[in-house]
């Protein structure tokens, strides 16, 4: 019998946000995989696992993937689990590799697939999709993001934000997701822009997974290590 | 004691794709409301429901939404409706007002919390978010819509697809969601506009809750009556 990978969307990170088709794949798995950042002390999404499945520590793997820079390395982490993945599958197992969010946006498995497929070939697969974190932080703050007809932007990890104006004028929402700038900087440059009164700034903490609103007057604002800074602008 | 309102994100339709959180508070309501357009037979949810809850038909209530033209009438829909949810929350109950996908993303609740708060206030509410449809279609296709610090735009509805060529430049991704034009008038403009290549074209049938890729090449494509067509174009 041929084993099959199930690629699970986890959700963004409370572990009632996971669909139910999900957990069923991850409580049927034979292994169970997730990676781990070299800033993370563990995978994102192994307090999911841990809140669902007693004893998952046998079956559990998290890999070690670099976050930033030798680029060779990063190849060479994901050809190892890619292997890994492809003995497993073809010794009949059920594999299910979490992703925390959605598997196919923004997500570490579009890597993964191109390099298991580029050595090894199409695998048996299965891809569950999970809520995205967006939604969660606008169902926490009760915001919604676009009415039917309109038009959403989503910017992952953006280092400026010299072209808003120009965006807004083709978008009615643009969710900028972790972005790359001190919040001074943020706050500074979207008074510039004269966008600040537009704009919902917040933080993420995934120690706590807690998002929390950040007030645009507040001159100080306590900002821990690993906190991750996203701001919506509606038009 | 005092009710509350539960937003429930249904996802895309698949019963499996709802989070184990909006099942419990499905499961717990006194009261379930959906929302069901005069194109529909029935609401989108109404499956869902029903696959999760037996015996649900005596606390469901279904209302109808007119899908154009006659504002006024839509307007006095949602009051009807925003009345109701209000008197059911007042007598303590737990109502849950289901909405397919994510609440706050392209959803009729935008519209309804609006009409609710400047009616009666403020409710006592807590919004369940769900899966999108678009990660659900790229799920069944496999296909990565975007690495990590890529930009990904939504468009609902969209009547033309003149501007596609200037948003490329700003976005990796585009996602057409529910085009309202011909399928081989879109086939015709993405070929003028050089992009039919880059693009990727499905159905979705409501009937059959089934996603169905369109190859490019094919002359004549069969269309059912309430399928709708969308267009992912990856830069």
């Amino acid at each position: 019998m041929e084993g099959k990978l199930y690629v699970l969307g986890m959700g963004p990170g409370d572990p009632e946000l996971m669909t139910i088709k999900a957990l069923g794949f991850l409580k049927k798995a034979d292994i169970i995989m997730a990676i781990k950042t070299d800033k993370e002390k563990e995978s994102k999404v192994r307090p999911i696992v841990s809140y669902h499945l007693e004893g998952f520590e046998e079956k559990y793997y998290e890999y070690l993937m670099p976050t930033k820079g030798r680029c060779q390395n990063f190849i060479d982490c994901f050809m190892e689990l890619g292997r890994n993945i492809y003995k497993n599958i073809k010794k009949g197992n059920k594999v299910a590799f979490l992703i925390p969010g959605d598997p196919l946006i923004f997500s570490i498995y579009s890597y993964l697939v191109d390099i298991i497929e580029d050595e090894f070939g199409k695998l048996p697969t299965e891809v569950v999709p999970g809520v995205i974190s967006l939604s969660e932080a606008a169902s926490i703050f009760k915001m919604p993001l676009a009415m039917e007809k309109e038009r959403v932007g989503i910017i992952h990890s953006p280092s400026h934000l010299d072209d808003l104006p120009s965006l807004l004028q083709s978008f009615d929402t643009l969710a900028l997701l972790e972005v790359q700038i001190s919040l001074e900087k943020i706050k500074e440059r979207l008074k510039e822009l004269e966008l600040l009164e537009k704009a919902f700034i917040y933080l993420y903490s995934q120690e706590r997974n807690q998002y929390r609103p950040i007030k645009k007057e507040e001159e100080t604002v306590e900002i821990e290590p690993g906190d991750k800074i996203s701001v919506i602008i509606k038009d």
